[in-house]
């Protein structure tokens, strides 16, 4: 290994010589002094040349510097290096395409997109995958602690079940295959044998829209346990979830969350709920328009709820309960007390859904006859209804968009700017 | 909830009423009293009904149960349930295909995956699932804790440029695209934006060959980063690695580990390791044969070299270094001091590979002249070398396939035995 310490640790090693190693953020030639600013993956060092010095670098060329720590107030972190000997262990070929080391980068979405391996090496685009990280580690411990098992399902499925249209269709050794829309028929069928299990994977959808908030590919955040009355113990556990999440942000990625200007939610210990006909009649009474009648919330009536909570309960989270069981997939769970509404919920942030969950059907006469009001044949859920032949517990679960999620908490108004390498209509590469 | 007590924790409980809930596992129906069994994810529980009860669950059925924890040194754990009081929570409407108490699944393989959904709640078969659960979450701690970052890249890609013949084509909205073989390219990328990233997620080889270890899908354990000096560097941090998952088996599925009369390797400080050239030298001396011309290792090769390293070394792994750059991908980073040989390794357990490693190129002129040797243009390749142009540090990494680990610890025959649900030439349901 390059024994090297990394430039935020340099302020514990003034008066020894080190070397540090990393990208050449930014050349500064000076007056009375040249500065190299090197980036590596914990932060920036500033290395101190004399007046003068030819800098044969460009930036983003990889360089091992060895040097003296010196204590300088100005230097990021109080420490610099000087009396450098410099190894460069890469060219660029090129100049970048963009000044990496601005506070902004001045490029376009789709520019930035077309060059993510280079853009994504900018401090503040870089920031929001840390954040993903974070809230990805911070969901499966959540979880590990509460007894799921994690598992992993495949995304190549012989049938196109859930919904037919938006589905991509892929040759799988001669016969059509379709690619998974979500992990839902393999997470209920594992209830039946861990009881509780999680699944963090890719998800594909072919939508046709193009918005800020869908993409054809993202990272799904699914769990899905057994032995539940009904869909408010799913609401407490996801509630515990989302919890451990914005823990994890605040611990794994705060500086990230500062360079972004963003701030993590805070989870209130009791999310506030409403029914979606109480939803409908508080938008109705406030708005003066009669909105009782509709199948589903549009995305202008969650910003209007969003606001309510954080008026009314002083929460940027909300529950949104009850949805009619028409607008849900046909494993929705009926609720008992009321027709024609659902055992299903969302959960609402800063305005959007950003997960949806559920009790689903778990007796095998409730899914013939869930799908005979449908008027679909059972025939081509074959496969599906297999597994609630043998015995299955009331169950529940939930589905959270990862980059839907960190957009919502880094202010990202696009979730393309938090998805690594995104995929839509149009854009199938880097 | 259903306030319940897990069937583990029945002997903290003797002398209370409780709630327990889970399968009927079992009906013994003797002389002068009836057993149910009862399985949840902890295990068994006994629970007693008087001699001739009718019991009119069949087995798989779901059932809460409400009784009196009573001592007995017979019963699984030390305790059994009495004066019980049964609900129901589901039918089974169908008696299930195989009688899952028996100590072993009477059933083939092609079965025992057809009905994949209902076969998996077998303790057995379900153990190598939760084994895998903890190797994955060992290889996720021992890096968090090196400073890596979880990363998800996309699985749909515009190019099959790694190896054109074994790859899935789909349907893009039109427009031809693949199912990404391996992250390769962007775990190289994200080494430009991170130094050190790993990732958990699916792979897809459209493998036409119908062996015990290959599947057309799997879940790869990727890790990449940077500022190494050579391939041992990659070696010892996959060491550190193999361990953490060993220990987490250990830690987390040790009663998996046992129902299935399995071992876990144990990983010494230093992994035994040979040049590609003297392991070849070693076989041809051993046995007679002259394999000294050899492109590459043949498993039975494989097979005698783990046995040489437990013989010589103590140790059921095994590196081995240096294979051919012919036999190795473009990417990989030539050995400077031995033409023709590469910095690749791949590392041996039991007597299979489980693991594919080692340096990569990390100049643009190096990407250039390696497909230029192989009289590959360059221009299929523009979006995989468009990082290089910009700096990277010298770097590697490995891919290990979590089925195949999996397999070689619990001591499965065939790796479909430790798959979810597997996909190969024949296999796209369940």
């Amino acid at each position: 290994m390059i024994s090297r310490v990394l430039s935020a640790d340099l302020p514990a090693h003034v008066g020894e010589r080190v070397t540090i190693a990393g990208w050449l953020h930014r050349r500064r030639e000076l007056k009375s002094v040249t500065f190299l600013i090197l980036r590596d993956r914990s932060g920036l060092a500033q290395v101190v040349l004399p007046a003068g010095a030819v800098v044969p670098f460009g930036e983003e060329t990889v360089l091992q510097i060895e040097g003296l720590v010196t204590s300088n107030a100005q230097a990021p972190g109080g420490a610099e290096l000087t009396e450098p000997a410099i190894t460069q262990l890469s060219g660029p070929a090129e100049p970048p395409p963009f000044d990496l080391y601005r506070p902004v980068l001045a490029a376009s979405l789709p520019t930035i997109l077309d060059h993510a391996p280079t853009t994504l090496r900018h401090p503040v685009l870089r920031s929001g995958f840390e954040v993903a990280a974070a809230s990805v580690a911070g969901f499966r411990a959540a979880l590990d602690g509460l007894g799921f098992t994690e598992v992993h399902t495949p995304k190549t499925v012989g049938s196109a079940t859930e919904s037919g249209a938006n589905v991509f269709g892929l040759d799988y050794f001669g016969r059509p295959a379709y690619l998974a829309q979500s992990p839902q028929f393999y997470k209920q069928a594992m209830v039946g044998v861990f009881e509780r299990v999680y699944e963090v994977g890719p998800a594909f959808r072919a939508e046709p829209s193009d918005t800020v908030r869908h993409l054809a590919e993202y990272t799904s955040l699914d769990a899905e346990f057994g032995f539940i009355t009904d869909h408010f113990e799913v609401m407490a556990v996801l509630r515990q979830v989302i919890a451990g999440m914005a823990a994890s942000v605040t611990e794994r990625a705060s500086s990230a969350m500062e360079l972004l200007g963003a701030r993590v939610p805070e989870v209130p210990a009791q999310i506030p709920h409403l029914h979606f006909t109480e939803a409908l009649e508080l938008i109705s009474s406030a708005t003066g328009e009669d909105v009782t009648g509709e199948p589903d919330l549009a995305p202008a009536h969650e910003r209007w709820l969003c606001e309510w909570a954080e008026r009314e309960h002083g929460s940027e989270l909300l529950y949104v309960t009850g949805y009619p069981l028409a607008s849900k997939p046909f494993y929705t769970h009926p609720d008992p007390a009321r027709p024609g509404y659902s055992n299903g919920f969302d959960l609402l942030l800063r305005g959007t859904e950003i997960v949806t969950g559920g009790q689903r059907l778990h007796r095998h006469e409730d899914y013939v006859e869930a799908l005979a009001a449908r008027g679909e044949p059972t025939e081509p859920y074959a496969g599906y209804l297999q597994v609630f032949e043998h015995g299955m517990p009331p169950h529940g679960g939930w589905a959270i968009g990862m980059e839907r999620w960190t957009a919502l908490l880094t202010g990202a108004a696009n979730v393309r700017q938090v998805t690594l390498f995104p995929r839509d209509l149009h854009r199938l590469s880097p």
